[in-house]
């Protein structure tokens, strides 16, 4: 595109904010409203393929790129596709914001105001968590008291020359590096607490975090944050104890700027793109840091401790980073262990005296978030042939025993979490998480996290939704609605045929809770590309699935999936139920556990150096296999025969 | 004060810049400038005893302190002292701009343009610099240049997994830090530089400072500074060769708010007063920075390097700690030793890739100023007894030799750099350095530094003043004009007589340079400090002066000291001649040494834990000693047998 670029220079204004700023001639709408700071609803980062950038142009003369993305009518009514329109003058613009904004808070990105943010009830279904019973409490991050020599004539050291001694007599600290803010501070916190001070310290490092007058070790705080590509969680975990003291989570605000994590970084590439994704995680974590003090009570100026796990992009982003060359081959991250930074570096503002350390990737595509997914599973003591599978936006895979692990992972991309998916939403209150459907009347018998009336579909029912729509006869192994059905509960629409949930009249939004064809579509090619994955992972290291002894599968989507409807569908390898145990959001749990334990985050540390990686990106087998996935099962049926059997059974078509 | 400060508020407004601040009823003027960031001009800073921060009463009410150190004349011109004037209503006060700023510029406090900066020689007259011949070029910061591997199909580790492997093959640097700040820039610069890249690494702390495309190991540089009460002093150093490249000076900004240790320390305890301080010392080093620079075309984002040496307080102040505690017994410093620290924490913000290192202090107020300089004098390789004397604003005091060292200190005041004396001036271009009077035209004959017509007189010449003055008999051993003299060179005006050093036709400024009764009372009460300090520190060791077999003089305030005028005048011990050695400013030249070599670093440490320190405060010897010292030479004329014989020989009055 660079070559379209001249050196006219044309002003863009953006309204309803009137925001104006200047574009080279040859640079889109899109990247004008990036480097003005306007969002537009974008899933594909602003590439042309999402058709969701739509503006409505005002005044001006432009060059459009034809796109089928916009509808006639829109194209009628004025609108344009931002990414696709370039100026030839001066233009204004308006970005239909109630669109946008009504969008995003249906799908729950946005809070309508602040006052939802404390009556959605942070109840997070699907996440097993750690049980601190069995876990010894040793923080990396300490408070202790100690009392401090009071000068005198004659013996006038430097108030830190006495404090370094307490250290060393009282706590057998020798050496502690103490940071000038804290020198800053010294002489007065000294004298408040009448020489008795509580210090807090970093076990490993030595260094010196905080000092306070008197004794406040009661009050040690610390954070176990889960960075994912669409769902953020975030606990908030006394640290003298271990115990969760408050746990909330939030869409990911990146999505605004795609929905993959190609597309964003495609996204960070342009302008101030790596910035404004930044920005946008780090609001993310603010923004849930703040709940859960509030709700607690706890002062985030107590915590002192961050342990964050997330795949490598997503930690690239938080530490603004590029991950420009994760997208190129030969996908090459900068790095997969940052180094401990402070709160405010990554402009954790809430919490000042915070040290945030990352949990260390493996490889471009196996994050620190399935190092502390394999930490909290005790992958490397398992006797047994295990898969270890995570299934979030990127759908990760470990094979391996105590003896050897091997690595890969797949884009299943973000419907699971209730992304690309009409109805879907996050395993919150008020999501459909079960699903079966009777094979008469074809109405469902849904179950509804927190007993409520439901508001959209999580994942774990997704996955029930189409193996039930499969062996009911409602949809063909493509995906497509049988056009013979005779039903109040299928709605054979032309451009969009889908099939009803929930009738508006039993759902809280007093509308028809539905799964679309192009969701059906969407979740198709999900779990394809996991059992691509783990089919070429098994090739790899010259398995099978029946030599798989367990499989554990980890991941925030529901509280359990139903294995019969995951292997219905071809997304679980067709093995006994018994083999296949559910973890939850391990990668929180791991970040929960290396948070207050720190002889687990190194262990953490070693595991994620003992994992070999294979690159799926661009392996022909792979490829291949995704292919023959886009069918339910799988295009051969010999590989899922209890399906067969099913299938047989109630008298269904088992090949086209 | 505090219980003089009601809720009521007033506004003060400052003219000629028209600021306004609210203050509490019972604040004075001078703690509303602070708040304003208006300087007014003061020595005391704010306490009521230097008379100088007089403004303009435009309109309100007031209600005032009586103070005899403001005229009758200024009073009847509606003038008050800042500090001793409370407000009753709201005010406008006119800060006399023209006043300060002209008699800062004649201090050479202010630079009347920024061209002054470079047309001022900065001919830095005093010191006697570092030989680099006989030191070895062991810089702690070194750039290197390594190769790094490039990332292909299969072996796609991270950029840093890479770094990390050349570090360790190439310049077996194990377990390198990399900051998040250099992650930022790795991808681009490794790529930019086709695989080769010149690292900045710190030799000690194994930590990466900075990363470069290509071969840039020629330009590492560094700096020395000396953080002087009165003077500041950098040398911009090339760390490849050792070799200094520019050396620049200029007064200390923080005079503004008081001319000693005790006013700035008095004022840094008000409202902003410590950031005030800090902000005006790293004002002046920044501009010496950037003068530096200019001169030499360096860029200064290439230096990585800065030692800074100077007294306890002045430490403090640059790191924005507070020295409230070393003004208050027991006098305890915050701390001897600071952190290595970036330059962008303490605002130097023309090298942002700097580590700036302080040499530690002693103590209270033996600072790493004495530190350094002890360093460069090699006092701990000395067999011989010897006296190390380093005459600044405080005087310092070390005994010893290579088995033991011995200190304290005095506060000289800033006499002999030119502060406190009508027509004082540093020893730069256009100092008179060497004066010598005719014992009968009572005319001077003078040596001016550059050769040029004279501007002030600097402090070796004040030295020779006080000296000459006493043995020609133009003033007796109080330091008081003889009343019979009939000279055209002395004008015993009533109020404060004074003798023409340079006749207005003779000088720059066409105006007599000369030194008035009070400024050699200044002079008197700092040499009686320096010697009173000598005695009592040889007593605490039960030494005599003549147990000293060396004495090694060190400071900023002229090429040398006439030691027989210095002998004269009862500020150094009547010794040999050949006695004394000068090592002119040992501060900057030990920073010098310690910047280019980290082993004499570590020496420089080692040395400053080696030194026991007597406080002379509240010393009742030291205070004694010190009211004898008010004399010339002193009480007891048989601790100066020379002097008494010159006296003898001249018929003038032995004791009065």
């Amino acid at each position: 595109m660079s070559e379209r670029i001249s050196k006219k220079k044309y002003k863009i204004t953006f309204l309803p904010e009137n925001k104006s700023i200047f574009i080279f001639k040859g640079e889109n709408i899109f990247d004008a409203s990036m480097n003005a700071g306007i969002f537009l609803d974008s899933e594909c980062g602003g590439v042309g393929t999402c058709g969701r950038c739509k503006v409505l142009l005002k005044s001006g003369q432009v060059e459009k790129v034809h796109s089928e993305l916009l509808s006639l009518e829109d194209e009628d009514r004025g609108y344009i596709l931002a990414c696709q329109t370039y100026p030839k003058s001066d233009l204004v613009v308006e970005v239909p914001v109630m669109e946008i904004e009504e969008a995003a808070i249906q799908e729950g990105l946005l809070a309508k105001d602040t006052s939802k943010l404390e009556t959605t009830e942070k109840v997070l279904a699907g996440i097993k968590r750690l049980d601190i019973r069995d876990v010894k409490i040793l923080p990396r991050v300490v408070k202790k008291l100690v009392t401090v020599e009071p000068p005198i004539i004659g013996r006038s050291n430097s108030d830190k020359y006495r404090l370094d001694k307490a250290l060393k007599q009282q706590l057998n600290l020798k050496d502690c590096f103490i940071p000038l803010g804290i020198l800053k501070k010294l002489p007065n916190t000294l004298r408040k607490g009448k020489w008795m001070v509580t210090v807090t310290v970093d076990e490993i490092s030595k260094n010196l975090i905080d000092i306070e007058p008197g004794n406040t070790t009661g009050e040690n705080y610390g954070l176990a944050i889960d960075i994912g590509t669409t769902t953020v969680v975030v606990y908030l975990v006394n640290l003298n104890n271990g115990k969760i003291l408050a746990s909330a989570s939030e869409y990911n605000k990146q999505i605004r700027a795609g929905e993959d994590i190609i597309s964003r970084i495609v996204y960070s590439l342009k302008g101030a793109g790596l910035e404004v994704l930044q920005g946008l995680i780090v609001e993310t974590i603010n923004e849930l840091i703040v709940e859960a003090c509030k709700r607690t009570g706890v002062n985030p100026e107590k915590i002192h401790s961050i342990v964050c796990a997330g795949n490598t992009t997503m930690m690239h982003f938080l530490h603004g980073v590029s991950p420009k060359y994760l997208r190129e081959e030969p996908y090459v991250p900068v790095t997969n262990i940052f180094p401990p930074v402070n709160s405010k570096e990554l402009f954790l503002e809430h919490t000042p005296k915070a040290i945030v350390r990352s949990a260390p990737s493996v490889a471009s595509y196996i994050g620190g978030d399935i190092s502390a997914g394999l930490l909290i599973s005790k992958l490397t003591e398992q006797e047994k042939l295990t898969l270890f599978l995570d299934l979030g936006t990127n759908g990760e895979l470990v094979i391996g025993n105590s003896q050897w692990m091997m690595s890969a992972s797949c884009s299943a991309g973000p419907a699971f979490e209730g992304g690309g998916v009409k109805d879907g939403m996050r395993a919150i209150r008020g999501a459909i998480e079960v699903v079966e459907i009777d094979r008469k009347t074809f109405k469902s018998k849904i179950k509804v996290i927190g007993g409520i009336k439901p508001k959209g579909i999580c994942g774990s029912a997704m996955i029930d939704l189409l193996g039930q729509l499969y062996i009911t006869g409602i949809i063909n192994r493509k995906g497509k609605f049988n056009p013979d059905l005779n039903s109040s509960y299928v709605v054979l629409e032309k451009a969009n045929p889908y099939y009803i949930v929930a009738k508006a009249k039993e759902t809280t939004t007093g509308r028809d809770i539905i799964i679309t064809e192009v969701d059906l579509d969407n979740l198709i090619r999900a779990k394809g590309a996991v059992y691509a994955g783990i089919a070429t992972l098994l090739e790899e290291v010259e398995l099978t699935k029946d030599d798989l002894e367990q499989i554990f599968i980890a991941g925030g989507f529901g509280h359990f999936i139903n294995v019969k409807n995951a292997v219905i569908i071809g997304m679980l390898p067709d093995l006994p139920e018994k083999r296949f145990t559910f973890l939850g959001n391990t990668s929180v749990a791991g970040a929960h556990l290396a948070l207050i334990n720190r002889y687990k985050w190194k262990e953490m540390e070693s595991i994620s150096k003992n994992i070999t990686y294979i690159e799926l990106f661009n392996n022909n087998k792979f490829y291949e296999r995704y292919i023959a996935s886009l069918f339910l099962p799988y295009t051969h049926i010999e590989e899922f025969p209890s399906v067969k059997k099913i299938l047989k059974e109630r008298g269904l078509c088992i090949q086209e």
